[in-house]
């Protein structure tokens, strides 16, 4: 249990509680409420007696909702309620990828900088981790292909870049699961978070892809906890068995929000973050170094002294941002995140200016 | 994953789709629905915007109001919200106690006859497996004192059994935990189901043991996942790093379902399920040799055939019943719910009577 770290997130989280009026820009989450109708249709589902278990693998009516999104959506052909199992958000999907898929020792590739839970969790079972930073070209997945990798896994759109990969990147990463028999893992909770349409869902191009979508952040029912798996069958039929034996089901009544919560029209939100991630590459981009995101709603800001000493100097401005080197091998980032109001958000670039100008 | 077998249950589950009118004897949740006020709590938190994650440990308030319970209610007087975790549901309690504490090789005891999850979780993870039968006494654990236990499990009241363990058989388990330093994990889901008021926590004389309460039974949220875990400071805080890492929260809304839960008055579905305990002894007992069952909703059934075949036989008869190897290591018994409506287990009982008699 040692090996896991999360006392950054969970700093950031009490120094915005102690902190009066705080410019709070380290929140992983949506600042909008979930919309109206989805808590409607979850308390019609549980007013209606929906409160028992499901079926391990969840309700056939979100399945085949899901198998229908897939194929819309994320233009998956091959998608079918078989393939779909619904989980108690992606954080338990990949835990029951992991737990199942990795032994001690199994080499495991994750796309740099990563998702924290990644890491955390291979090591936990015992995986030996390798990376490659997210700006990789094909060739540099060239010297992986000797390897007996396990499993591949990025988040597309990136937490904590808001890098969106591009399909030449995608295909390469399916290649080098094809060359190795890796698992390979596209967490695509972000997909919806992609503001200059260059999302691409490689399961589309790649049918081993294990695909794992969540509502959490899109519909900001992160305390609901709600996703799917989408994978081959027998993916499908082991992962199933092993939630029956751990988490059992998704709660009854979140699945049947899921349903309706795919009826919803999101694209106001996704506007509004647009302008968003906008407003804060042209507040930063003369004052620091950095890659505009092209999704999810965060920005990983290059910053010229450490991270944690910057954290330091932000929270005398009453800025809190999340250090880096939790998501990477570098301590010279710090993450942002832009789902907050814009009052808020203007007085954390002005924060970050006056910052640049003194160091 | 080989290892789990759980089609016996999912198999009766597809026998009760596929016959018209039949006599489900196998269903491990009440009939009853949640009661009203409890879904009326859960859907005012939805609407007053509770969608969010919660605190990975738990909303405070539950955690206060289940230390109170856990004080006045097991007469466990060192209680606190920081001995506690709110998880979703047993099944991810155990899944988060099993996976950090059990190492591959670990000697595990379980009393038998078991709740399925219990070896085949423990197995997953690389346990050995002791067993000692529900009717042991103190002296049948002496042989395991030189043994290197890392954890002591099992359900009181038991299923499949509604055995409720007598306090000398929980001071005899909680002496060994000491003397081996072994963790005594006490699985309380069934603790209201207790008809002759002899359900004893073990937690309120020994402190080092780990108490599982669940919402899911005794109220009918089987699907909305919930139940706490009380341990000592550092093994709550061990597992709220992995609870941090896999699940992440117990689900937000339904957290706030608990504490209304709590206040709710169950004693009339109880005596309900006491006439049918009764009910179900005095029509069996001369037909078949078995023990009175005293708690949660069970009788475990000897049978004069091999359980598959019995069971066979009752389908004939459109009665649905779980076999017994999969709770134990013998064939002879099969396990029967008496969780549904006085109809329904009217016919149940003629329908054994008769196979009784026939063999």
């Amino acid at each position: 249990m040692n090996g896991i770290d999360s006392s950054p997130i969970r700093k950031a989280f009490e120094l915005a509680r102690s902190i009066e009026n705080p410019i709070n820009l380290s929140i992983g989450q949506p600042h909008f409420p979930c919309p109206p109708n989805i808590i409607e249709a979850m308390n019609q589902a549980a007013k209606d007696g929906k409160t028992a278990y499901t079926l391990t693998g969840g309700i056939p009516e979100l399945k085949e909702a899901m198998a229908k999104k897939y194929i819309s959506g994320n233009g998956i052909s091959y998608a079918h309620p078989d393939r779909i199992l619904s989980t108690s958000g992606i954080s338990s999907a990949l835990f029951l990828l992991f737990n199942a898929l990795v032994n001690p020792g199994d080499e495991c590739l994750v796309v740099s900088p990563y998702f924290l839970m990644y890491p955390a969790m291979l090591k936990f079972y015992g995986a030996k981790l390798l990376t490659v930073d997210e700006s990789f070209g094909p060739a540099d997945l060239e010297k992986f292909k000797t390897n007996k990798i396990k499993l591949i896994i990025f988040s597309n759109p990136s937490n904590p870049t808001g890098k969106v990969l591009s399909k030449e990147q995608l295909h390469a990463l399916a290649n080098l699961a094809e060359a190795t028999g890796a698992f390979l893992i596209s967490d695509e909770i972000y997909e919806l978070f992609d503001y200059d349409k260059k999302f691409y869902s490689i399961g589309k191009d790649y049918e081993k892809t294990i695909t794992l979508t969540g509502f959490s952040k899109t519909y900001n029912m992160t305390g609901l906890r709600l996703a799917t798996i989408l994978a081959e069958k027998e993916v499908i039929q082991a992962l199933t068995t092993l939630q029956q034996y751990t988490v059992v089901c998704a709660p009854s009544i979140t699945q049947w929000a899921g349903i309706e919560a795919l009826k919803t029209d999101m694209s106001s939100y996704i506007q509004d973050y647009k302008e968003k991630r906008d407003f804060v590459y042209d507040s930063l981009k003369d004052h620091y170094s950095l890659e505009k995101s092209g999704g999810a709603f965060y920005f990983f800001l290059k910053i010229p002294i450490q991270d944690e000493e910057f954290i330091k100097k932000a929270v005398e401005k009453k800025l809190i941002l999340v250090p880096g080197y939790i998501f990477c091998e570098s301590k010279n980032f710090v993450r942002l995140s832009f789902a907050t109001e814009w009052d808020n958000l203007k007085r954390g670039m002005t924060a970050l200016q006056e910052l640049a100008s003194r160091l």
